[in-house]
């Protein structure tokens, strides 16, 4: 079956991030989405919260006075099907995605009941920022159909997805996937990992710079605060425009990152062996904790609701600008 | 002397970040610069690259053929000096400022230097991004007067700048150099930094980041090219936006950054005892070099002029919508 072709998407667990993918999914002509979620008053909560998401996806202004009629129109209609049950769910499914709880026990049992479910076609997809698909799959039959889809926060407008397929996961599927969410007109920027790692790769990346800057903190190089400041004031937009590799290509000049190795290695090294070993568990090494909470809180408190519309409308403007045209007339 | 009276600045070493401070300080009304560098065709040279600077700087767009005749205008007014000594630079200087080569002896030696022929009251900045002000001074018979101001690349771009005393350095100097990057219209963000430590701030921060990404280049999980996609796709767009505490405080939703720490401190805490410890001096754990190398290399060639300029004028979008103001009835 083509990426192409409509799919019908069955989301277990509708969560910000299924109904975020619940809007995607729908955004595609012809897709059907089925929803399944065992909180009481899910269908009310799909009526409210849906139409706010499908709004981002469309990037259009809606009239707030439509959005339960939306979500009455897609039911009507039949794009949109609300379930009672796991089995009515996944019952025509092409596609299985589910973004539960992230408890080890709840994903073993959810998938082995969806195999039991499902048609034998269907690909299944879990959206876990944490536990591996070859964990996840410990009790299904045939482990070939799981692999990780994930998402990053919000997932509405963030285009990455990171694919991570278990060492059994079929290659077919790994590319089913991956074409998927890179169809023409996408916002989405999915990438193959090639193997199962802890935090994958984003996570993992923003964990070690999330370290060094507590460890920072603890050591009162700088206060949490002004460490953000200098974040978005040189890193943040550079890596918004490059990865860290290509500009550090860039910034060896012609001699590209090799250059820039040599120039700095010295320095680089002296970092890295002086990298704070700070931990988050256990009793050693999180003398940081206490301080940085304090920090935190103290220098943003609980962002209010238009603080976050305020952050999600900029970071749409930098999505933006990230596939801009410049033409060489028209640079300033 | 108020910050906010013009200034008369001495820059010593015109490479890019030099010319780019010339740029910055030109911007000011009233500042007068007086540049010197030992390189044989210094006027020439500045004469060229100069306008380019400032046209960025002034986010208009100049007429080429006006460049020569616009540094001409600035020499004919006397608010740009072009020096063949350095004493003549620094005779009537209230700042003078070194962009010189990253090398301790050449630093201390031309502090001595500046110190035996600046006016007393002159502030002291070394731009460097690696050798600490304490370091810089030893030569030096009054060691309150010198800081570091570390721009980042491109410094005429990039907002951020780095001020890191010595232990030494008159916490009135540090004032000084703060305000006078915090005038209104500036474009530019200090921060102070408390302690010096290799790498300051922002390139501990970079460093650490890199170092995980040159550990899962070289364990295959992906490579250079899909990981900087990475870094695209997510954090370099939340971090444009949100520092990496304000991110966390706002993704543990009302328990803020805490319950974030909670929910996600068993990955945080696996990902971080899994670091990669790579090298990038000596001969252990540098496995991971030529494969990056190369691989980088490969994804990206030597950048042209033109993918630079491009890369430039997006960088400056990012920077403009980080102060855009969003009204709630603006917002998608």
């Amino acid at each position: 079956m083509s990426t192409s072709s409509p799919q019908r998407i069955a989301l277990i667990g509708l969560g910000t991030i299924g109904i975020s993918m619940a809007a995607l999914h729908l955004s595609r002509d012809g897709n059907i989405v089925d929803v399944f979620d065992t909180r009481p008053d899910f269908e009310d909560y799909i009526s409210k919260m849906l139409p706010i998401y499908i709004r981002d996806s469309q990037k259009q202004n809606s009239d707030a006075g439509a959005s339960t009629s939306l979500v009455a129109s897609l039911v009507s209609s039949g794009r949109l099907r609300i379930h009672s049950s796991l089995e009515s769910a996944c019952a025509s499914a092409t596609i299985v995605q589910e973004q539960g709880p992230e408890n080890v026990d709840w994903k073993q049992s959810i998938w082995a009941q969806i195999e039991a479910v499902a048609p034998l076609s269907a690909h299944f997809w879990t959206s876990t920022s944490g536990i591996a698909a070859s964990i996840q799959q410990r009790q299904m039959h045939d482990k070939t159909r799981l692999l990780v889809v994930h998402p990053f926060n919000p997932p509405n407008i963030m285009p990455l997805l990171e694919i991570v397929p278990a060492p059994e996961t079929s290659p077919e599927r790994v590319e089913f996937a991956r074409e998927y969410f890179s169809v023409p007109g996408s916002r989405h920027r999915p990438v193959v990992i090639r193997k199962e790692i802890p935090g994958f790769v984003g996570n993992r990346l923003a964990f070690a710079l999330l370290r060094e800057a507590c460890y920072l903190v603890q050591e009162d190089v700088v206060d949490a605060k002004d460490l953000d400041t200098i974040l978005m004031a040189s890193l943040g937009p550079r890596w918004a425009g490059n990865g860290v590799f290509e500009s550090y290509q860039q910034g060896g000049g012609e001699g590209g990152i090799r250059a820039f190795l040599e120039k700095l290695g010295e320095t680089m090294q002296t970092v890295w062996d002086g990298q704070g070993r700070v931990n988050v568990l256990g009793d050693e090494g999180i003398e940081w904790k206490e301080k940085v909470i304090a920090q935190v809180d103290e220098a943003y408190g609980t962002l209010s609701a238009e603080q976050i519309q305020e952050k999600e409308a900029r970071l749409k403007d930098f999505v933006r600008i990230q596939t801009k045209k410049y033409t060489p007339d028209g640079l300033e």
